[in-house]
């Protein structure tokens, strides 16, 4: 049960999360807003076609900067089932998104709040405002499920 | 002058970022080989299409993925004329590269030898043998050569 209603944004992701599981992915998603706009979601595709770097932040992404004609978005906001590995945060950085939200936390493998902690080096050009928790239950009860299937 | 022959692959990377100035996008470039055989080579590209994911370590580890049909890269080497940033640090990982050449240092963005230090943490599942140097004066003039025609 969610602590209070998950916004359009994090409702897409967990969306495209559970698309991703269907099609034999890995359930994570991704959305990029504007403001109350959905622009684009994405889940993990890294196995049809085989793409290494076809996580969810990244297709999500790269789908938004295709729709809107450019490469920074400034003015978007990227909500995340899953808290996003270096590839990712260093994408989210590159594209100058303002707010980032995501559900779970990743010990094993992310890089906002772990491990190498992109947006806290000097080095990082751009840091967005960045909230955790929300839809975290819902997030990390699908990977959970996943993994426990494929044991 | 470089202080031994390049190889096959920083040629191809270097080729690569040559062909990404003349499009107007920064000087960069990436190569992966199997072995003796360039799989493929890649410029940066951000801006045609906008992509603020088009490194050329993202767009030649795509290329490579999609040529071979296989997300991991385990019998392939990566060359870069530029030492990798985060994000893609980050995909060469995921990619499983063998080995990784870059050629000049980047101080300001890079994430092997500075900041975020990306195969430095135990989040990071997969570190590939890392030499830098290679080609790094040709690497370097282009860059400089390139920023310098901006200001």
């Amino acid at each position: 049960m969610s602590k209070w209603p998950i916004p359009h944004g994090m409702q897409a992701a967990l969306d495209a999360a559970r698309a991703a599981e269907a099609a034999g992915e890995v359930p994570i998603g991704a959305a990029v807003m504007q403001g109350d706009a959905l622009i684009a979601s994405a889940g993990n595709a890294t196995r049809t076609p085989p793409d290494p770097t076809g996580h969810a932040e990244i297709r999500a992404l790269r789908s938004a900067a295709e729709k809107l004609g450019q490469d920074r978005l400034a003015d978007c906001d990227l909500y995340v089932t899953l808290e996003p590995c270096a590839m990712c945060a260093g994408a989210i950085s590159h594209a100058r998104i303002a707010r980032l939200y995501y559900g779970a936390s990743d010990p094993k493998g992310g890089a906002v709040e772990h491990g190498a902690r992109i947006f806290e080096h000097p080095q990082c050009l751009h840091k967005p405002e960045v909230y955790s928790g929300m839809g975290e239950s819902e997030a990390a009860e699908m990977l959970r499920a996943f993994f426990r299937g494929r044991r």
